[in-house]
């Protein structure tokens, strides 16, 4: 009997109907043969209600306390998924990362997690339960709660599946991930199969289907993630090692945008190595994610560094910033969005980048910073041309 | 400097703003010189939409999940408090039963405390900071999450006082300890003493203003239990030993009444010690908590045994004596009221009993059963004339 590690996301449990319909494709699961963990995250807006509170009480909430607070939401989705199988007549048992001791690291609201018991979670599938973890949530050494970010049950899941030697199944409310985002172009493709690293690039630029430390967990250690539409057979999207795929035959396998992004200029900087490098070691010491970077030529020994930051770290990063120029050598921002266009096949084909930049040209998008890595070219554009932008490359590029 | 143990019930911290005012009044604690540990209860009605959701998901909860969603709710008002005090500079922590260890017995539902660690809070407590702690929670052995009871919290603040050799302090929204519930009868008048014993019999008997377990544990290691009013400086009550007062005054000192029980009425039982006292071990096995119990004088070699039990537990209970007699044998009494008169000074005053029936038969108030202690009578009487039977026995007894 294999084990199948399942995660179902925040609107698959939305609501008390929701979650016995879940117990019911658990069940269906099981009776199939199988032992199955359940990963689950917390019903419906619950994070964003627990957050809101979060900010009626502070305006810079302690980040041990918000971990606290946030766990509370996949507790209780797993305790009530639990009571519905149990209901249903199917042996169940929830377990919080306390009695898994799911260990993580400690960076509060993004930690790692560092390893977990899983001793406790085969006795109880031996005993013929189904047994359902709260996603999301961890526990630092000192005892404190954690949580892995936005999406981390995907990697709870993932992590769940390595330790246990099982398949992986992420359910949640689209049928499988599509070449670019439907809800911005209503003519995208679903995709069989995809490659960890276009899923990778993909999600770490907004795709938001997956948690991207879930995919580089999954393609470490070399588990497929099934990726589909909760409690229903329609067929989704596979992410594994896509060396038998035809790759040749398309440069991009998809596109992703994201607009969480702020852009930080520096102007008259002195051209100086090891000042950058110190600007972006305590950037990367307050654990912020920089994205795209560009540094220009210097002229008379002064240069101009532009880089990119998650909007919620606005407020820490000019206090970083300050530290190193006057405000007036300072430029934020905040109207950008991220365009990325990604695939294994660009490795191969030349002059994609080319052909975008040719399209936006054309159509008068502005680009305003561009990046690029061996899969993927990215492209910070204006809010306003984001559609535009999409439906130009996806046409251009079949997607 | 000595250490405050005070506990905030659910309606104290029923919004973002009185959680921060509650951080206010913690704050001048402290500043007064004293450790503060502060057990809370959850937000207003977060437990009671909690176990709604588990009434949507199935009829009859398992019992362990349940305790893990409910749980939640002290978790939630813990991380916003301890969050409350360090938005106002005031450094704290919040700890569930799992981060202090606190070890409980298994009965979900009503667990009993076992232990817990006291280094973890003294060690935040040396730091300077305000520990805040999950009440109404416990771990049992297994590492399931398991609760204490409605009111539970007070019974957490309690055994953390005792362990950490403080003061206790119960913060509620009531301004003390009254004679009678104000709101079953308005002249009630609040007490500045009340010995353990008789508030053990009025919260036991529904008073409902601590958790009778809670005033066991203070009154076992003698520590003083200060009840007051939240975030106010209105003198409450205090509950300790009262060797010092002058109990022959008054002979009662509170009355309470409760229309959470039932009574069953079991006829034609063979008179059988041995099966009495077997239906009442199987009754204590299920945790049942049986209050009132009369027992005919047998006639013909038969009985007649009646007690009350929570209403909660009504199938479990049918389910139990169904065992032992048929169905036409077993009648059960939904409208009952436990009228109950607590007084230390009953001991030393005859009569009371005799005065109180006098004033029932005169009124018309039916007697359905009696039963009493050494400090307590308690009548069961119909629901409709509760609030009549209170008016007439605290102005009989000028209470």
């Amino acid at each position: 009997m294999g084990i199948i590690v399942q995660k179902y996301g925040g609107s698959s449990v939305g609501s008390a109907d929701k979650i016995r319909n879940v117990a019911d494709f658990i069940i269906k699961k099981k009776n199939e043969g199988n032992k199955v963990v359940v990963v689950v995250s917390a019903m419906g807006d619950t994070t964003d209600d627990l957050l809101s509170l979060a900010d009626q009480i502070s305006e810079n909430p302690d980040k041990r306390e918000l971990d606290a607070l946030l766990s509370t939401g996949e507790m209780i989705s797993a305790s009530l998924l639990a009571m519905a199988l149990k209901d249903k007549g199917c042996d169940s048992v929830s377990y919080n990362a306390f009695q898994i001791g799911l260990k993580s690291t400690e960076q509060h609201g993004r930690a790692l997690i560092v390893d977990m018991e899983e001793k406790i979670i085969l006795k109880s599938l031996k005993e013929g339960k189904a047994v359902i973890v709260c996603g999301f949530q961890g526990v630092f050494e000192d005892g404190s709660i954690t949580t892995l970010g936005r999406g981390g049950s995907d990697t709870t899941a993932v992590a769940l599946a390595c330790k246990l030697k099982g398949e992986c199944e992420i359910y949640t409310d689209v049928s499988g991930i599509y070449t670019v985002d439907p809800r911005v172009y209503n003519n995208a493709k679903k995709l069989d199969y995809i490659d960890y690293e276009e899923i990778l690039e993909l999600s770490s630029l907004g795709a938001q289907v997956m948690h991207s430390r879930s995919i580089e967990i999954g393609q470490k250690y070399g588990i497929p993630i099934y990726v589909g539409l909760s409690c229903s057979n329609i067929k989704g999207t596979i992410i594994k090692e896509t060396e038998d795929m035809n790759i040749e035959e398309k440069p991009i396998t998809g596109l992703a945008t994201s607009d969480s992004d702020l852009s930080v200029t520096i102007s008259n900087l002195p051209q100086d190595t090891d000042l950058i490098s110190s600007i972006f070691q305590n950037i990367a010491d307050r654990k912020i994610n920089v994205d795209m970077i560009c540094k220009s030529t210097s002229i008379l020994g002064y240069t101009q560094l532009s880089f990119t930051v998650p909007k919620a770290d606005l407020e820490e990063i000019k206090g970083i910033i300050g530290k190193y120029t006057s405000k007036k050598n300072i430029f934020i921002d905040e109207d950008i969005t991220k365009f990325s266009a990604v695939g294994i096949g660009m490795k191969t084909t030349s002059g994609v980048a080319a052909k975008i930049f040719r399209i936006f040209s054309q159509n008068r998008i502005e680009i305003k910073m561009i990046t690029t890595s061996e899969i993927r070219i990215t492209v910070a554009i204006k809010r306003k041309d984001k559609e535009k932008a999409v439906k130009l490359v996806a046409e251009e590029f079949n997607l």
